[in-house]
């Protein structure tokens, strides 16, 4: 049917799409036994999905188009957009009179692991589609470590090249290296998975909402089953939660997979102490103001405020509590903890803390060239030495991430919305954490009562956050498209 | 009593202030004829400045020490710092009941050129007051452009190497250089506030106004003698001020000075046209949202939406009209305007538009290497390559100027304000702007009821905007005071 790239983009497309709608089978059988009539919405989608899919994958097959850095570029991006079609047919078809932008918000803030959610009554909602949305949460995770390790550094995306793993820099077998690497990722994914469940669930959870949040939390994405989120749990869930939010966040994946194939680097560490540094920060003006609103006793101050910093920081976006009523300085914190992200190579979105990194560093010896302005200071990161194309790398991207933060900003206030939803909103989804700040779409709101250009406009930035955005301006290039 | 960089440092803040001091004999004449008393106030500081200037001036003569980083850095300031506690002395000795830090504020606002106010009641201040706060702008604006002109660019402060005029690298008889160039300044600069002072005359201003009020003009400062800003000027006053203020913002100046100086480059043109083209896009939606918001006719809407436009991104500060009262779009345009800023070499604040057009350069360029990884494109500004670490200087001024702003938002909401004052107040002190948004700071508000603390924030973030941040990045930084 397909030429060229477009054909191998059409067969992975047409595979991945098949396997979301695979996904739709265990969703489908929970609303089936709770005599729910969402289940025939799965089976419409499974059937509908399965035949497009099927039909792209039989006239497609056969060799693939060796890798490019357009193959690379339309494959990530394309597969994003055919997922996120996918995950919000269930929706549509559903019982529930969900409109074709909210289904496409909720699958996009699904497939992207974002979590910011439009739809509310969340406790009464069907199981199925609960279960759904932890799925495309928990397949998103994984696409995103996927990416994060085999594609991006490969692009050499904002800065990604540092996290290039030596196995995916010999070209011998590249299928066969994939093959492998995927099935080390699903497993220990899955692993973690199981053991943040079998905790959630002594911690006093229902082994339905375990399964739901674990699916949610260790792909550090935060779609929740309540409407008010964790704010009903125990200690023991919260603290599962912090643990697992936490190694959703960390490189932890990319660096046991390092360590399989041989090619373990030292190029994570300054990431995850940086991340717990950054928390460890984070968390002292929140909880001052956590306790200082005297609705808490201290070591609850503590709990939450360390609950809900780690969850926006990882990007994950639980919340237990409106922190943002705690007084005007948690509205502070929170805006700077919507910008940090987690570790390149994890589940985590944000702007990433070993950018920030780079940043500091080049900051520093920017200082030290005024000072000295005969000597010339390369930039380290983890004692070795960026080349300037890699630093150009970062604060170009630093600079697009700024940029269309303000430039959305302006485009969310034209559809009527204040400026603190506005920013936020915009910030909370370009990070892919979910909930902004504000009264609106804060941690006690949703996005639901925004209007359907907003939502899209969100759904872009979601997108825009998740492929690193450079990804998309790329895609949006004349360049990219001209010549062979 | 001082010796080496110390002595020369001693002896022109000495110079500086002293001149400042005799600038109080206009205010003092004015107050003294209305038979006010806090003309003994002026007689009080000019006395007490001119014994310490004095001091500072017999005890330090000489041989000026050679120009080196050290004493550009020290020098500059010290220098600020110096002229801001002389200026707020006449605050402090008057008959209006001034705290220290209230005197400081509107000082160090007056110093920089950013506008921002603490006093209200102005209708019914003393004229010789009135006159003194225009008086500092007006002398404020002449310090930047001349320190933006001769000092920033030698020491190589956020890209503003690129304005280093041929005449300056040469070092033969630079006192007598620095001498001429000071002449023709000063000249220009009063011939301009002369024009739009009649310009305002004829439109309808008394000339106590139209003097006061083009003297904040021309150093895009934005004191006002009144509290409702320009709100109550017809259209010819609102023209007059528009033109006046972009040329304010442009680098005018130092454009006539290279001229004269033989050295004229190409290298402000691209500046002037971008500052035009910001204040056309954003005009676009601002003049919507005014047109939208019925309380103008098309023509006013066009005339207040460019006045409050230029106002912003020229760093001015004048108001015509609360413009956030328009709609919630208007916010988003303004907060973008109150980013933006002027041109280098001239009297406006802000992250500046050279700044802004060498990123975007650097963002294609970066699209481009994408695209094709194997080569390599260097960045132009005005047609000439911008070196690497010319570059790096903008990209790490950037980086400074967005974690300043996030890191102050924070430190603000501390004390006790709400996001939008606390970020927008830091975004119009640190672009020196002076009204930011929200109902505390906005156009329709003032300064005067922030706590200490917020005040002494905002002193600092309009003293690091003004030094152009990396300046006293540079003097915390341990290594500067290394060494000889």
């Amino acid at each position: 049917m397909f030429s060229g790239i477009y054909r191998t983009i059409a067969y992975v497309n047409g595979l991945f799409c098949l396997y979301l709608a695979l996904a739709m089978v265990a969703p489908m059988t929970v609303d089936y036994i709770d005599d729910n009539e969402d289940w025939e919405g799965f089976l419409g989608s499974l059937f509908i999905v399965g035949a497009v899919s099927a039909a792209l994958i039989l006239a497609n097959r056969g060799q693939f188009a060796p890798f490019s850095l357009r193959l690379g570029i339309l494959l990530v991006s394309s597969l994003w957009v055919s997922t996120s079609l996918v995950a919000a047919l269930p929706f549509l078809l559903g019982t529930r009179e969900i409109s074709f932008t909210d289904a496409m918000f909720e699958a996009v803030s699904g497939m992207t692991t974002t979590g910011a959610t439009v739809l509310s009554g969340l406790d009464d909602m069907p199981r199925g589609l609960l279960l759904w949305r932890a799925t495309t949460q928990w397949l998103g995770g994984i696409g995103i470590v996927a990416m994060g390790v085999l594609v991006l550094p490969a692009l050499r995306i904002g800065g990604m090249q540092f996290f290039r793993m030596e196995s995916s820099e010999r070209s011998d077998k590249p299928v066969a290296r994939i093959r492998i690497f995927a099935g080390w990722l699903i497993g220990i994914y899955s692993a973690l998975t199981l053991v943040c469940m079998v905790l959630y669930a002594v911690g006093g959870m229902s082994w339905f909402d375990a399964l739901a949040h674990s699916m949610t939390t260790i792909s550090t994405a935060g779609f929740s089953t309540h409407d008010t989120s964790f704010g009903q749990y125990g200690d023991m869930v919260l603290a599962t939660a912090i643990i697992f939010m936490l190694i959703g966040a960390m490189p932890f994946t990319a660096f046991i997979l390092g360590l399989i194939a041989g090619s373990y680097r030292r190029g994570f560490d300054s990431q995850i102490s940086i991340l717990i540094v950054i928390v460890a920060v984070l968390m002292v003006p929140a909880f001052l103001t956590a306790h200082g609103s005297g609705s808490f006793t201290p070591p609850d101050a503590l709990l939450h405020s360390l609950f809900n910093v780690v969850s926006i920081v990882t990007t994950t976006g639980f919340t237990t509590t409106d922190y943002t009523k705690w007084g005007h300085l948690s509205a502070g914190v929170f805006l700077v903890a919507l910008f940090v992200g987690g570790c390149a190579g994890s589940t985590a979105g944000g702007f990433k803390t070993y950018r920030l990194i780079i940043l500091f560093q080049t900051l520093r010896v920017s200082i030290r060239e005024l000072v000295y302005p005969s000597g010339v200071f390369p930039v380290y990161y983890n004692g070795k030495r960026i080349s300037p194309e890699a630093l150009q790398s970062v604060t170009t991207f630093f600079f697009a991430y700024v940029a269309i933060l303000f430039g959305f900003t302006v485009a969310m206030s034209a559809t009527g919305l204040d400026l603190v939803t506005a920013f936020t909103g915009t910030l909370a989804t370009l990070s892919n954490v979910g909930p902004a700040l504000g009264d609106v779409i804060g941690p006690a709101g949703h996005f639901g009562s925004l209007s359907d250009t907003a939502k899209w406009m969100l759904i872009m930035l979601m997108f825009l956050g998740r492929l690193e955005i450079m990804t998309i301006l790329v895609l949006l290039s004349p360049l990219f498209w001209r010549g062979g």
